[in-house]
């Protein structure tokens, strides 16, 4: 896969009464991409600090190839269907990297 | 180094005569801390697209020690003393983590 990578901020609020549910889907998919998928750099999800229906998660794809191909796994499918009902607001922020270093 | 690990989002607002400094200063700081402290484990800084001097960075730190280490550090105080006056804004989120995996 060539290109530049993708890296992306997912803001998101869960609705409060399927929020345990929502993490453990949320946890398995994350598991599942970066494991399984080359293109699938980093994804990196937190919720806000007493407000813990207030998700972020920084996605890094190798490129957009990655990431379209991404959208396409059976982990995502099954995420994004399992959650549909969950999640109350969804906002996709486009983002440029400035410096992203973490421990090999 | 001990304790749970410290996650944290930084907000930032960059005087725009001041960006390509800020951007510098804050890649090199970056590029220290992963590399020469043991408990800052990533730092991922990120400018928003059609935005870029808004600013965002997902810090992760070992421990509550490591982060007060962190501070005390050159690197760290140089680029707080260089930037002080290239920031008009600076909000500090402390968030928790749900899953955080990136490629080894």
């Amino acid at each position: 896969m060539s290109g530049k990578p993708v890296v992306r901020m997912a803001e998101l609020e869960i609705d409060p009464d399927s929020l345990d549910a929502y993490r453990a889907l949320l946890a398995e998919e994350i598991d599942a991409s970066v494991a399984l998928e080359d293109g699938v750099l980093a994804l990196n999800a937190v919720s806000i600090r007493n407000r813990p229906t207030s998700i972020r998660i920084l996605e890094v794809y190798a490129s957009r190839e990655a990431y379209e191909a991404h959208l396409q796994t059976p982990h995502f499918l099954k995420y994004k269907n399992e959650t549909a009902g969950m999640v109350t607001s969804l906002t996709l922020v486009d983002v440029d990297p400035i410096a992203m270093r973490s421990k090999a």
